[in-house]
């Protein structure tokens, strides 16, 4: 395991225990900026190569262009595609569930079947939903459902620039889902746009034409309704997640007195019940010396806690 | 309690249990279409008004202009708007704690101050972070801030109509959470934007216009990453949970044992360094046996917490 940034290989290393980062690895998975995936293979090439490299890259044309021209055996180069980031990176943004029931393209064509073999068994082990699919069509695909997303919520996060406090404390849930990705990376995504801007180009020109043609019927409420209902249909058209085993918790609300202790308390609670809490949120209400706390649980640990507070005095409400 | 649907009428009123629909009610709420609320106060007028009407409708100044149009006292009539509308609708949408800490608009402004200490109140129970505003600012407010965001999530979920259905299995979090409010209602949604064309416009070319710019630049990744940092930028101005400043957590990593009973540990040790943990996310790596707790706190109290963790031999790791 090799990171550029120490602090983030310190705490990967921790979160690995015991497993050596540099004994002879069968083989590499690299997970380094677009722009110096073949500088990353040149340099680890001198030492022996066993079956290969994975790569994990979000564009796949690009990095095979560059390692093609760099002279490396592309039978040794196994294009992947996890689609399961997150707009927080580093060690500890890790998740154990981080690729669980996640899409992963593989594109196995020309590579030498031990390695799509390797690749294979690494997305099995990690939970990964297996797509294959040809790196070309690939690159048009995630211009769609993951380019274009993180542009347009860019895009919106950049109005706010300038607007009074006031009024972004009106902000709801939409504008927070819709700006989460705004968040992102500005180093790792101006490679990926950039190396992608041939499928994404066509797909800004008809945004741009949608936009100017719903500006010029705002005040229309049937053609208002019709851009709404367009929108229904798209966002209907998107898979559930994948796998059986993707994360379906039942949520269970505590109102608690906001000092300290109180979260202790709570979570002695869920130690006594003997339940699993899989996450939890926390929204501070301070001028009410309250907090609201939503654990998430399976549904039998969010039934059986519910009870167990419930006889206990606490303030909770029914799991949902 | 009115609904024109006499499902959501049947499930709200059992919600509610004992509490009479019919009977002398000292303010009256109203949740009908915005194009509807003049009618519904002509229709409930004949009977006793008593203190008035609270307005929650997504728009403020067209319903104020219609309300008035129609003759009636606007010293009866409350305009405000609770910002926590959900992207599912009815009764079987309804939660306990929707309002709780959410922000609430009130424009009290020429208003019997009875009605007006009557919404306060409501607003209080519900749990609402009151925001005074006049009606027109918030709808300049809510342009950018909810409308605008509803647009370009509907744009966006728009484009992936005809996409094969293999590229839409790529989708991840970042598609699911930008289009999340595309869902939203056409009919909900029709009489919000037309209502509110008039300070929607003028956001919407400028974000053509910076579409426009981008499409020119998309091959050019100094100016992509600059695209980005303004959302990033954009994206930071978005308070936290409730109203109030934005805050900047700083963020303190500990790998813990995956076993019951740690987190009320460590929360207890939280108690001992005498810290407030503002949230937290919890990862856990079932192959592994160990968690990763990830908690949020001031930059002050992360310090303090981590030199206290790892005196008391907790494997913490430095915040950032």
């Amino acid at each position: 395991m090799v990171d550029i940034d120490p602090i983030a290989q310190g705490l990967a290393q921790d979160l690995m225990g015991g497993v050596r980062s540099d004994s002879g690895a069968h083989v590499t998975v690299i997970a380094s900026p677009l722009s110096t995936t073949s500088e990353v293979i040149k340099s680890l090439n001198s030492t022996t190569i066993n079956l290969g490299f994975i790569d994990i890259s979000s564009v796949k044309t690009s990095p095979l262009l560059e390692v093609e021209s760099s002279g490396f055996d592309l039978a040794k180069f196994l294009p992947t595609h996890p689609m399961a980031g997150r707009e927080v990176g580093g060690a500890e943004s890790a998740r154990g569930d981080l690729f669980q029931g996640r899409p992963w393209m593989i594109d196995p064509r020309g590579v030498d079947s031990d390695l799509v073999a390797a690749g294979r068994e690494i997305i099995a082990i990690c939970g990964g939903h297996l797509i294959e699919m040809a790196a070309s069509e690939h690159d048009r695909a995630v211009a769609l459902v993951s380019h274009l997303p993180q542009l347009l919520s860019s895009l919106l996060a950049a109005q706010l620039e300038g607007a009074p406090a006031t009024w972004l404390e009106l902000a709801g849930g939409g504008l927070r889902d819709t700006t989460r990705i705004a968040a992102s990376s500005p180093r790792l995504w101006r490679e990926i746009i950039a190396a992608n801007h041939e499928a994404l180009g066509p797909l800004l020109d008809r945004v741009i034409d949608d936009l100017r043609a719903l500006r010029s019927e705002l005040s229309d409420p049937a053609r208002v309704e019709e851009f709404i209902q367009n929108g229904n249909r798209g966002r209907s058209l998107i898979p559930g997640k994948h796998g059986g085993t993707a994360r379906n918790y039942t949520y269970l609300p505590v109102v608690i007195e906001d000092k300290p202790g109180q979260l202790a308390r709570l979570f002695d609670e869920c130690a006594a019940a003997e339940v699993n809490v899989e996450d939890l949120a926390i929204e501070h209400s301070p001028e009410q010396y309250t907090g609201l706390i939503t654990l998430a649980l399976s549904q039998s640990d969010a039934q059986k806690l519910y009870q167990h507070l419930l006889k206990q005095g606490w303030s909770a409400h029914a799991p949902r």
